[in-house]
């Protein structure tokens, strides 16, 4: 029988009602000895890590996270980690780049409403997590609502329907069937060996990019000392360079090594630097394009890239360089 | 036979390319010259009034396009905008709540390859507007791909896909079948006389929220002296009250007479600031809950509100006042 690892970090599924609103509070233990049909499944050990809504996740939980499956991979042949929906994204992303080539998958759940309500989707998604994590697959995935998605490329879609997580711009890794069955579409294995790299810097800013934005602004961000800026532009990648162009700061920026990552406001396909007379010029100064990858996996990678150097050219390779299946090459 | 005004504003449907780029040049009467199905359909007037890319298009250009099209409305049975796709969600938006109570329809429409290209879905997008501008509809709607929506609920999706436009927290308002026949699901007619309320102040940030956010930001930009601040917060609206809490930001925000408004980076479904501790305490400090509204409505809205008062009480009331089907009362 398997061995699985439960690390729990708190999140809606482990909530209860408090005086001002759902805090977490039930110990994962309390949340596997809810679910019998887990017994005759695998064998469980629990370690309570964070307690957190996860709005309330920090860079800094990320490492504790990522430690806590360093330290575990070699005993448990699957981690299972319960976490809050609303940056269950972020954290996949970044456990995806801190550790890399997994020998055993490591599965990220939770659920829209807490495993004490009735009609919850939490037992379901732990079972199927658990389904999961005694299969063959490696690395980070979230499964949720039947779906096992890759930690890089999910993305929170609905803030309250059980369907939550989709798959942006790439397939399903695979599904669990109502019967248990699970269903792996593609198999990801490891390329080399396990490597720990959990060093990131989160000094960096996302600026949601609306019309009417003061570049003002952007200079003062540039001015406050981060070291990297993701630009959430419009369409395939769009900045304005006319009336309020933003094109000047893009020059500071660079002149200060600051590196800037150009994403796009629409949640499908790529951005692309290289058709259009407002995004060649920003492309010209310097500017990174964020290609097809989520904000959750660009401002991961890019924090995870910054705890390896702020050179902007190393920091466009990294960027550039696809490590747990994060865009399309 | 129904007389339509065309409004051009330039876009990818008008572009050429350059030596950096594509960028719009063709004028709105060649656009119309194209369409030769046009000739039987309507008489059309064209004007144009704007030629930018859209990445390029700022508030002050709202008030252009709603002006031309407050002075044009009671001449003509209908008008199409040519607009690009970037920001045509965000302009679909101004218009809404600038001019209320439309007699006629308003139609933007645009594609994602320039109207010269092979395969180019601008002769597509800009004979469905024409076919929706001559029908009983009334107000503002973006047309796009053989669908109807509402100009308050639209927003681009892909960045490069011919079915670019989606219908966010509503369904469409219609379609346009291959036949050229238009289906109406939805006949949205005047309550009122119309209305033209043009004053807008740009003076917002939106602040996209990842886990990680410097509070010293939101501080800053508070006292950069904005008038309204979005928070693109995660889930149903949760914000960080523990690690780098942003409470003490809303609540020198309060002080100061700034409003905050609360969004989410779900792209579906509504924020809710009362199930949780992590959004109960930001709506007790005064933020306003951005309900079901995509963020380009927000954005746009809360211009639209602050170009009228700054008061948070009265922009709190304008913001959960339903102008044109915004959101789901």
């Amino acid at each position: 029988m398997k061995h699985i690892l439960m690390l729990s970090t708190g999140g809606t599924i482990a909530s209860k009602q408090t005086g001002h609103g759902l805090q977490p509070e039930i110990p994962g233990d309390d949340l596997v000895a809810e679910i019998t049909e887990l017994k005759n499944l695998c064998k469980i050990t629990c370690r309570q890590i964070l307690n957190l809504d996860s709005s309330n996740i920090q860079p800094e939980d990320w490492m504790t996270m990522a430690q806590a499956v360093c330290d575990a991979q070699n005993d448990f042949d699957g981690i299972v980690i319960t976490h809050g929906t609303d940056t269950m994204a972020y954290s996949a992303s970044a456990l995806s780049f801190m550790l890399q080539n997994l020998q055993i998958p490591v599965i990220l759940t939770g659920s829209q409403l807490s495993i004490e309500e009735d009609g919850t989707d939490a037992k379901q998604n732990i079972l199927d997590a658990f389904r999961t994590a005694i299969t063959e697959l490696c690395g980070i995935y979230i499964v949720f609502y039947g779906k096992i998605i890759r930690g890089t490329r999910a993305k929170k879609m609905f803030t309250k329907d059980f369907d939550a997580f989709h798959s942006i711009n790439a397939e399903d890794i695979g599904q669990i069937k109502k019967d248990g069955t699970v269903i792996i579409n593609e198999l990801v294995r490891p390329k080399n060996v396990f490597s720990a790299d959990i060093c990131i810097d989160p000094n960096i800013f996302v600026l949601k990019l609306v019309p009417g934005t003061d570049p003002t602004l952007l200079d003062t961000v540039i001015d406050m000392g981060y070291h990297g800026i993701i630009i959430e532009a419009f369409g395939c990648g769009g900045i304005p360079n006319q009336t309020r162009s933003l094109l000047p700061c893009l020059k500071k920026a660079k002149e200060h090594g600051v590196s800037i990552i150009i994403a796009s406001q629409c949640t499908y396909e790529t951005v692309d630097l290289t058709v259009y007379d407002v995004n060649v010029q920003a492309a010209k100064l310097g500017a990174i394009s964020g290609l097809d990858m989520t904000i959750e996996t660009l401002t991961t990678k890019l924090m995870w890239a910054l705890g390896h150097t702020t050179d902007p050219q190393r920091i466009q390779e990294m960027m550039h360089t696809c490590y747990s299946g994060e865009f399309r090459e």
